[in-house]
């Protein structure tokens, strides 16, 4: 029990490796902030070259005024033994309507059916990852 | 693909069903905000009542300066058919010294190595949750 961030094995990747990572996995989570309070969403996206786009139902009033802010992405994975963390920061822009066929063209469909959407796209301007080897320790109880 | 949050099959969880399933997990995020900049990090987590307690390493600059700012924690799960996820927002607080004992009594022992931590404490005010029904359309191309 300790946060993925403590001092320990802890190894930084390469933003190539933070790509791949992005790339490989579907879901991650949104941290926005409107005016004193800190948002916290799940999304499920598509990469796009070095962007994420996903939709957002049509006039999601949250993530219309998250629009030009800073926001942080992250995704993580972890088995008993390893974890692993990404983390991209950068603003949110809505796609213009003639911009909306960037989504349509991935085969990736939507997972939550929905007639009306916008499309959001995030462009990373800091990626960042880590690496942790995790230990639960069996008999530490003598410490 | 499409926001988690999105117009459809979403279901609200109590905040009953919200403090079982955060029981349940050990792995959250938290966002939280640092004058202009939102941070996001992975926690591992143990619960104690109704508040959440993780170890930080001794020192943490991020997080020390987020203490007595708002913060929200996020867990979700999710398969090819369904997902859910809750989020709780609340202040952090650092445990004082002849505290920490609260963390040391629980079972469950930090997954990273390391020496010297900081024990934080969430105390939620708020905790919301949403059940989805996924689909991943196999002949949508036609709409």
């Amino acid at each position: 029990m300790a946060t993925m961030d403590a001092e320990g094995p802890v190894h930084e990747l390469t933003a190539e490796q933070c790509w791949e990572r992005i790339e490989h996995e579907e879901l991650g989570r949104l941290a926005f902030r409107l005016v004193d309070e800190v948002h916290l969403v799940p999304i499920n996206y598509v990469v796009q070259g070095r962007s994420l786009l996903f939709r957002t139902a049509s006039g999601n009033k949250l993530l219309a005024a998250a629009l030009h802010s800073d926001v942080a992405f992250e995704i993580d994975w972890h088995d008993d033994r390893a974890a692993w963390s990404v983390v991209a920061r950068g603003r949110l822009r809505q796609l213009e309507e003639d911009e909306q066929h960037r989504l349509d063209d991935e085969s990736r469909q939507p997972w939550v059916p929905t007639l009306k959407y916008d499309v959001i796209e995030l462009v990373p301007e800091v990626v960042t990852g880590r690496t942790f080897v995790l230990r639960r320790p069996e008999t530490d109880s003598a410490q």
